[in-house]
């Protein structure tokens, strides 16, 4: 007798749709206690060479992603737009994060692996896969965090390890 | 008349390991642009609160990439070692950079689809996956890249557009 486990399944991968959740989830995390690092008011007004603060590329990744998938999953269209009221608020970021992360574990079950390699035009305008689309919402997420941790760097705070999720 | 095609096998896939090279190999591409972006000098020098400039960043990543493939594809255990001998010159520093780009393609035609869920302990220290010690090595490429962009935004220099691979 054969069966076609859920591990079957994923042996046949290079990462499975939950591999994929847990590897971006992993990412959030450490990008969650990247942003306890920063002292309140850094967080909104610290910045470098012109670039925003970490607070406005935060709202950016909160703009992407739980509206992404959830065009990704509707299949309906919607306008790209950063609406993040934090408030000048360290707690209601954290929080406004925290939500995304419930989000993003309901709509992620809602995605089917015959889904992954259909082609998307996201937000009306980018063009890919939904698996391109959505590791551009990690890989996004990285660069910023990565630009977060020389801010961290020059106000002589020590980020967390890039290698903790 | 039923084919099992190289297309067939990647619809089933959430990223295939031909879609996975190019997904990294674009990532590389841009952070050529970035090495290119900067004057020499400040490639070798140029840094924020203590942290090292981009040539040993660079060093680090060249130094993960093919000697981890080469663990990935040989199964012997290597030691990890940075020995970039850039000689402070931006044109060594692309050189080697393109023959990584050779090595890389080389090396991952030698990495079966059923390899990427194997458990492996890289430079004898690192446990995980292949396919997470893979994602690693490009997330950390994608992290310190993020930290060049701030480095140039410094030197008041533009970078290169992050979606562009």
């Amino acid at each position: 007798m054969e069966k076609t486990t859920a591990t079957q399944q994923t042996m046949d991968q290079v990462i499975s749709p939950a591999q994929l959740l847990e590897h971006w989830q992993g990412h959030r995390r450490l990008t969650r206690r990247v942003i306890e690092a920063f002292p309140e008011k850094e967080l909104f007004e610290h910045q470098i060479g012109g670039m925003r603060p970490f607070s406005e590329m935060v709202a950016e990744l909160l703009a992407i992603a739980v509206p992404g998938l959830e065009e990704i999953v509707s299949k309906k269209t919607v306008e790209f737009r950063e609406k993040s009221d934090f408030g000048h608020s360290k707690a209601k970021v954290l929080e406004l994060w925290d939500e995304s992360t419930e989000e993003i574990n309901k709509l992620w079950n809602q995605i089917g692996l015959e889904r992954f390699q259909e082609y998307i035009k996201l937000f009306g305008q980018y063009e890919g896969t939904v698996q391109s689309s959505i590791f551009y919402f990690i890989d996004n997420e990285i660069h910023h965090r990565g630009q977060a941790y020389v801010y961290l760097r020059s106000l002589n705070i020590e980020p967390p390890f890039f290698y903790e999720r």
